[in-house]
C-alpha cells in the first residue's frame, strides 16, 4: 500500500519524503519500490543523501534506472560518484546513451554543458509547419516536455529556433525558416551556469540551445534547471556571507562542526590580531579604564557599516549590476555615505561618551575615531569585494574576513591611539 | 540614428541603457523615442528610476503606452504611482482593459493576483485538438507568448490545462479533455508570490493558472516573472542579513545614508548595552588589563558562530527546509555543534592566552567563557529566527540585531564575570 502511495508522488515530493526519513529507512524505501522508484527524486535531495543511497545500490540497478531519466538528471546523479562506479555504470548503458552522458560529464562542473539535456527536437529549415507537426505526432522518441523546436542544417549547425506557440498559430503550409527566429541566445557549452542563468533572466527564456565550439547543437538548457541554478547560486552567496561553507541541512553534527571550524579559526586569527593592537595600549587602558568600556563600540559600528557596504557590493557583483562604467560612481557614493553616517554617529557617541564619563575630551576622541573607522569601513566594504572579483576570487566567500579585520584593527588603533596621544598616556 | 538603434534593443537591454544614463538624460531619451519607446523597459529598471521617469511623463502618454503592455507589466508600472495618477490613467483606458487592471491592482502587493497576466488562452473541454489549433491560427487577440492552454467550463471555472507540446503530438481528432491534465497546481489569487514561486520550483512549472475564490480562471503566472520574484526574495534576504534595507543601486547618497542609519542606530544601541556590561567590571579591568585585551575575542567568536547558525536557519526557513518535523533535530544539532566548536576553541584560546600572559588561570577563565558564549551563540542563532518566523516576523530582517546582542552581552559578562570571581577582583 505504501509502495502504491509513494509511486504516485511527484519526484520532488518523493525526494522530500526521503529526506524526512531517518537514514536507515531511506534505502529500505528505495529497495521496496524497486523498479517503481523514480530516480529523478534523487536529484531533489541533498547531495549527502543522494550519495548515501546511490552508494548502497548495486551499479547495475543504477545503470537500468539512469536510462529512464533525462540526460541532465542522469548526469546530476552520476557526476558525484567515484570514477570506478561511474565507469562501471556507463559501461552497462547502450552505446548512444553512453556517449552522450560521457560527453556531458567531460565538461567542467557548473558549465552549461554539464547542466544541459541532450534530448531535443530539431528540424531542417525547409520543412513546413505541417510536416513538423506530423513528425511530432509520429515520433515516439521525443523528449518528455519541450517548449521550443530547434532548426539545424545537415551538419547539425544551429540556424534558429521556433517557439511552440508560434508553430501552433501558423498555417501548415508555411516554411519553418520563415517563422523561426535566429537564436541570438545560443549558449556555448563552456559557459558558466551562473552566466547562462543571467541570459535566461534577461531575455525571459524558457529554454536555450547549447552549442559546441563549431556552433553545432549539442543540447538544451531548460528554465526549470536554471531556476535550480539561480537558487543554488543565491544560497551559495548567502551562506558565504554568513561564514558557512556548502553544508547541507542533512549533514551530521560532526561534518557541520568541522566545516564551520575553518571559518571560525580564521576569525580567531583576526580577533587575536585585534587583541595585539589593544595590547599595544595596555598602559593607556590601565590609566583610563573608560577606554576599555568604550572601545568595542567603535569596532562594532565599523564592522556593521562595512558589512552593509560589502553586502550591497557582493550582491551587485553577483547580479552584474556593478561594472566598470559605474564602479567609480559607487565607490565615491559609498565613501560619502560612510563619511555622512560617520559624522552623525560621531556626534551621537561623542555626546553619550562625554556625558557618561563626564569627560568632553573623551567624547571628542571617540567621535574622531568613529569618523575614521566609518570611513575605513566604507572603503574596505566596497574595495575588498571589487578587488577580489577583479582577481577572480569569489567576493562572497572571502570579503567577510578581510572587511571586519580592517574595521576591528582600524577601530581599536584609531580610538586607543588618539586617546593615548591626546591624554598623553603611553 | 540613436533612436533607430535603441528601438532594436530588447526591453531589458533598453532598461540597462536607461539605468546607465545620467538622470537628466533618461527622460530625454524616452521623449526622443516617443511612441517607439517600449514601456516594458521600465519594468526592468530600479524602482526609483521608474518613478522618476513616469512622474515626468503626461498621464495620457502613459495611458496609451500601457495598453501595449501585457497586463502584468502594466500593473507593475501603475502600482507604484500616486492614487490620483493611477485613476486618471485608468480612466483613459478602454473599458475591459480598465476592469482587468483595476482588479489586479485591488489584490494585495506581492500576491499572485498582483503578479499575474490576465491574457491567456482558454478553450472548452469538448473541443478537439484540431479545432483548438485552428482557433489559434485565426485569433489575433492571443497573448504574445504562452506555453499552456487552459480548459474551462462555461462558467470560466478551471478544469485543467494542456501543455503546447502535448497538443502538437496529438492527432487532430482527439478531444481536449482526453489530453488535458487536471491542474493540481492552480494558484489562488491571494497566495503570496514567494509561495507561488515555490510551487513553480517544486513542480518545474512554466506557467500556472491563477484562480479566484470560486475557482474561476482569472489569470496566468509565468516562469519569467516568477524568476524575478525568486531573485527579489533572495536579494531581500541577503540584504536583510547584511543589515541593509531595500535600497537600490541607483539611490542617491542621502537616501542610502538615511536608510542605513536606522540599522546602525539599532546597532549603536546594542553596542552601548554591551559597554554597560563592561562598565560593571571597570574595577576588575583596572586591576588586570589583560582582560581588556582579550575580551573582544570572546565576543567576536560568539558573534561569528551565531551568524553562521542564524544564516543557515534563515535560509532554511526561506526555502521551507525547516519545518515542525525537523526543527527539534536541528536545534539539537546546532547546540551540539556549538558545544563541540566551543570546546575546541576554548582549548585553543585557553592555551594562547595562558602563554601570552603567562597566566594559566587566565587561560582557564577565557576557555570557560568561550564555551559558554559559543553555546549561547548556537542557541540564539537557531532559536531567534525560529521564534521570529513563528510569530510571523521576517527572520531575515530582525535576527541579526538580536543574535549579536546576545553574544556580545553573554560574551563580556561571562568572561569578565568569571575573571572577577576567580581572581577575586570586584
Ligand atoms: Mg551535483
Ligand atoms: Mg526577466
Ligand atoms: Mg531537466
Ligand atoms: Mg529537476
Ligand atoms: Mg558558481
Ligand atoms: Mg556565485
Ligand atoms: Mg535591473
Ligand atoms: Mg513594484
Ligand atoms: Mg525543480
Ligand atoms: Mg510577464
Ligand atoms: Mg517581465
Ligand atoms: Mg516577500
Ligand atoms: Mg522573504
Amino acid at each position: 500500500w505504501l509502495k502504491e502511495q509513494l509511486s504516485h508522488l511527484h519526484s520532488s515530493e518523493l525526494g522530500d519524503v526521503i529526506e524526512a526519513l531517518p537514514p536507515e529507512q531511506r534505502i529500505a524505501v528505495v529497495a521496496m519500490m524497486k523498479a517503481d522508484f523514480d530516480f529523478a527524486a534523487l536529484t531533489e535531495v541533498d547531495e549527502a543523501i543522494r550519495l548515501e543511497i546511490v552508494d548502497q545500490l548495486p551499479n547495475n540497478q543504477i545503470a537500468l534506472a539512469v536510462q529512464e531519466l533525462d540526460s541532465d538528471d542522469a548526469v546530476y546523479i552520476l557526476e558525484d560518484l567515484e570514477p570506478e562506479d561511474q565507469e562501471e555504470i556507463l559501461g552497462q548503458l547502450p552505446f548512444t546513451e553512453r556517449i552522450r552522458l560521457r560527453r556531458s560529464l567531460d565538461y567542467p562542473e557548473e558549465t552549461a554543458g554539464r547542466r544541459m539535456a541532450t534530448e531535443f527536437v530539431a528540424v531542417p529549415p525547409f520543412w513546413t509547419v505541417g510536416q513538423t507537426i506530423d513528425y511530432m505526432r509520429e515520433d515516439k522518441e521525443l523528449p518528455e516536455t519541450f517548449s521550443q523546436i530547434f532548426v539545424i542544417d545537415p551538419g547539425f549547425r544551429l540556424l534558429g529556433a521556433v517557439d511552440l506557440d508560434r508553430i501552433l498559430r501558423t498555417q501548415r503550409a508555411e516554411k519553418i525558416e520563415t517563422v523561426m527566429h535566429e537564436t541570438r541566445h545560443a549558449i556555448p557549452v563552456e559557459m558558466d551556469q551562473e552566466e547562462a542563468a543571467q541570459l535566461f533572466e534577461r531575455y525571459d527564456l524558457l529554454s536555450a540551445a547549447v552549442v559546441d565550439e563549431n556552433d553545432r547543437l549539442v543540447g538544451v538548457l531548460t528554465i526549470d534547471d536554471v531556476v535550480d541554478v539561480i537558487q543554488e547560486e543565491a544560497e551559495e552567496d548567502i551562506k558565504a556571507l554568513g561564514g558557512v561553507g556548502d553544508e547541507e541541512l542533512s549533514d551530521t553534527t560532526v561534518e557541520i562542526a568541522r566545516s564551520r571550524f575553518i571559518w571560525l579559526l580564521m576569525n580567531l586569527g583576526t580577533a587575536v590580531l585585534a587583541s595585539l593592537v589593544i595590547g599595544l595600549f595596555d598602559a593607556t587602558i590601565e590609566q583610563m579604564v573608560a577606554l576599555a568600556v568604550l572601545m568595542p563600540i567603535v569596532a562594532s559600528m565599523g564592522g556593521n557599516a562595512a558589512t552593509q557596504t560589502m553586502t550591497v557590493a557582493v550582491r551587485a557583483l553577483a547580479t552584474r549590476d556593478i561594472d566598470i562604467y559605474n564602479a567609480a560612481r559607487i565607490i565615491r557614493r559609498e565613501t560619502l555615505v560612510g563619511l555622512l553616517n560617520g559624522v552623525m554617529f560621531a556626534a551621537l557617541i561623542g555626546l553619550v561618551a562625554g556625558f557618561w564619563f563626564d569627560n568632553p575630551s573623551l567624547g571628542g576622541v571617540i567621535a574622531a575615531a568613529m569618523v575614521i573607522n566609518m570611513l575605513a569601513a566604507a572603503l574596505a566594504g566596497i574595495l575588498i569585494p571589487l578587488v577580489l572579483d577583479k582577481i577572480g576570487a569569489d567576493p562572497a566567500i572571502a570579503s567577510g574576513v578581510f572587511v571586519t579585520t580592517v574595521t576591528d584593527i582600524v577601530g581599536f588603533f584609531a580610538f586607543l591611539g588618539l586617546a593615548a596621544w591626546w591624554f598623553d598616556l603611553l
